[in-house]
């Protein structure tokens, strides 16, 4: 199976809801993380900021399970749908990272806060 | 109105079906293919492999009508719901560029051409 094409760089992966079509985040891949998805099937990414593996959810516990995985024309971008444990897969408490929406040149918040980034984020340091 | 992130290069838009949530394609942004698509309502990108600004549908008239912008918590992600003109985001014909699902190890086309590229490509240069 030809994978998708890291000789460029990293690869853009969109993680959308299986059952919804939300657009949840997105993220990039390198082949590590890759091969790290096929495996476990759990999505996991290359953060750009820390420069490592990233296992979506291995602080908040809000692992993405991956139901399906599609790729686009070029095999340069990824579709994950995945089933977003914990329901927010925003590190500030939404469903989706896309929880603004344009309205009239003004950014509106469009969604509610599933949980308190304080709380889930403290937990972890106890 | 703060917008999207250019200071670290170019930002992924994700184009999304306004109705049904698929997700057509992934193309990337400049400063200026954001402002026109601001100004114009439909989908502008910037190309990186002709490295200019690419008006969505310019050849084939597939325009995408944008109905919705969201911007991703880190201002670095957009998602465009757009009205895809012609039924048909991929240049190669199918509605979504992402058409092809992993299937035991495999890619598997989930999805029928709307379009025969040759006939629709091939008529821009009569």
């Amino acid at each position: 199976m030809e994978g998708p094409d890291f000789t460029k760089g990293l690869v853009p992966a969109v993680a959308q809801d299986h059952e919804t079509g939300e657009v949840l985040m997105l993220a990039y891949m390198n082949e590590e993380s890759w091969q790290e998805t096929l495996r476990t099937r759990r999505a996991t990414y290359w953060t750009r900021s820390r420069r490592r593996l990233w296992r979506k959810g291995e602080e908040s516990g809000n692992v993405q399970e991956v139901v399906d995985i599609l790729i686009d024309c070029d095999l340069d971008t990824i579709v994950l749908k995945v089933r977003q444990v914990g329901g927010a897969a925003c590190h500030l408490g939404y469903r989706s990272c896309f929880f603004r929406r344009l309205d009239d040149g003004d950014w509106e918040v469009r969604d509610e806060r599933v949980f308190d980034p304080d709380q889930v984020y403290r937990k972890q340091e106890t």
